[in-house]
């Protein structure tokens, strides 16, 4: 079957599967089977609910692993959906379905491309890998942090990781992602003295205590960024205090934050300052700090030029290198010293009603996928 | 019967009738018995589901007015009480039940004084008269504002009103209320723009958009207050914004606040004051204002001076005046023109489990009462 019929057919078998995390529903059995075609010896490591897959091919160095996950999000109100979430349908020369971009039209377009180079250098240099996790779209603690922790404990190393997660903004390969900001949130409870307002002086109002300490955070300039990051950015999510009564100073205020920071900053230096500033405004307060990702970056290397080269010689453009956005999956394997790049599918319609991919952009993705592996591995 | 015996016993009478906010419980009926019986003219109003009194004596001026409510807040859990609510009971000195001190001993003891009076003066000066609500501790929107407006259409003016609102704060008589604070809320709702946390370009955070604000708001003063009133107090009560969710920038917050104000400003000047700042700090918001009482202020005069006399005759001690605390019934009356001052037993205990008043301090308080009388209506 030629690339193109392949990489659509495959994305149809995946989306057929309603594995909403944390269920797998078959798809990386249905994977595991293919790629041991392919010669890939295939572990499925459970840990607590969830699935995962390790399937590598050959035994020496380097290792290039495509790294995803088979699991996505709830479809939502099915009734909003012009053809049910996971029966892919192609309409307009959009292929519609539940993780039509969110990513199992990666999975199937990876597939393709090591099909095909397979079959070009069945004795190809180095080993490749798949890591597959079906719970990235959940808690993410069962799944690709154990198999890192698994490979680790076997010292088994991966050189370069190639992320499946739809990067791409307007058009398939303009955008890669080559880092991610950290993530560090923040639980602030300031503690006041409750009162009725008609008696000020017998309480502390915690909303006015806390009000000017928050303009100051708000206002702060964390850092300038990077090359490669934009600034620190700091939010607050979350505020309360109160109970709906009108005429009572309430006893205490709690704020939830959220900073996304660059690598021009560390986790505990923002802690530092902003607990200086809390402590400059005289605050009772507690605060639980929370850690959920350390900031990574891949620099221009072997990856990040396969991948630049791969999308300019498959489309003829430039692709931007990026930072932005939410976590992945790729925070847990960038600290293990390996090379990670995310290159998918357009985002526009990730995680939305009546969610597509371009029928068209199938093969390109799996060209790209296919030129970076001939370039890592000769 | 003696007077510190009659006074006990009228608040037990009273004490008796369970009624709760607006219940009076046959309160009123009770009443308006010992008054006809004292040659009042009685006129019983209702509005809504609320009774409430209004009795007369002569018809000529100047008119001294009682003012009080026959109404109390619910017990709460009855499991707390030592004795039952509703079972008045005398322990230790005290006088337990739910009224106690706010308000059915008032209503004993200017029965009691009235009596006395009457007996004394059968042909007093003037007209004396009973202005009696059961929803002063609910919505008050049928009680005394319906019968005050009632009294105006008429034009029957009333000079002096004497509120028997629980004004002590250690013994019966050590501070009196010659006025109170305006109350102004607010509600106020800032318009942001929802987004993710990873994306704060594409967001407007309503939360440190208002921070700096409501810091300013907070350490504004808005008057230094005067003679009679402390400084205008700003209190935040409530604010909110956010779903819990902690990667989500929330669309909107709002914050409820209220001033507590003096007559140094006016509830018009706080508005505009408020607006400036709010609109200094590029805010998109909307604001609604509720005005539940301007200030009033009874200074010294007849009145005034009558109650510090009859508290320094009957007690040997010099009263406080005061204007602190929330709001009355009081509120509804000075605007007539009336001369008002709050008068009544220690309010340590209103509201609680167990309210409780000295029995001792009963005829005390008939006896300033009795005083008053006297001085004004020779």
């Amino acid at each position: 079957m030629p690339l193109q019929d392949r990489v659509l057919a495959y994305s149809q078998e995946l989306i057929r599967r309603a594995s909403v995390t944390p269920e797998d529903a078959g798809c990386q059995q249905w994977l595991a089977e293919k790629l041991s075609g392919l010669g890939f010896h295939c572990q499925h490591l459970r840990f607590g609910e969830v699935d995962n897959l390790w399937a590598r091919r050959g035994t020496s160095g380097p290792l290039l692993a495509f790294a995803g996950h088979t699991d996505v999000v709830p479809p939502g109100d099915l009734q909003c959906w012009a053809s049910p979430p996971f029966a892919p349908e192609v309409r307009d020369g959009l292929l519609f379905g539940r993780g039509a971009a969110d990513m199992k039209s990666s999975l199937a377009a990876m597939l393709v491309a090591m099909e095909d180079f397979i079959s070009e250098r069945p004795a190809h240099s180095g080993s490749l890998a798949w890591l597959i996790t079906a719970d990235e779209e959940g808690p993410a603690t069962n799944g690709t942090v154990k198999v890192v922790e698994t490979l680790q404990a076997r010292g088994e190393q991966i050189d370069w990781c190639i992320v499946g997660e739809p990067s791409s903004t307007t058009t398939v390969g303009d955008v890669i992602k080559n880092g991610r900001r950290g993530s560090l949130g923040g639980v602030l409870t300031i503690a006041g003295v409750q009162g009725h307002v008609a008696y000020p002086h017998l309480a502390r109002n915690p909303i006015h205590q806390v009000a000017p300490a928050l303009a100051e955070l708000a206002a702060e300039t964390w850092d300038s960024g990077n090359e490669f990051f934009p600034a620190t950015s700091f939010q607050i999510s979350n505020i309360q205090a109160g109970t709906g009564a009108t005429n009572v100073i309430p006893g205490s205020c709690e704020v939830i934050f959220n900073f996304r920071f660059s690598t021009a900053v560390t986790a505990a230096a923002l802690q530092q300052r902003t607990e200086a500033i809390l402590q400059r405004h005289g605050l009772d307060y507690s605060l639980a700090w929370h850690l959920s990702g350390e900031p990574f970056l891949t620099p221009r290397g072997a990856l990040v030029d396969a991948a630049v080269t791969a999308i300019r010689d498959t489309t003829g453009r430039d692709t931007m290198l990026s930072t932005a956005g939410g976590t992945s999956d790729g925070r847990f394997i960038a600290p293990t010293g390996a090379q990670v790049v995310e290159l998918g599918p357009v985002n526009a319609s990730i995680h939305k009603i009546d969610e597509c991919t371009p029928v068209a952009e199938l093969p390109v993705l799996a060209e790209i996928y296919l030129r970076m592996l001939r370039q890592l591995l000769p």
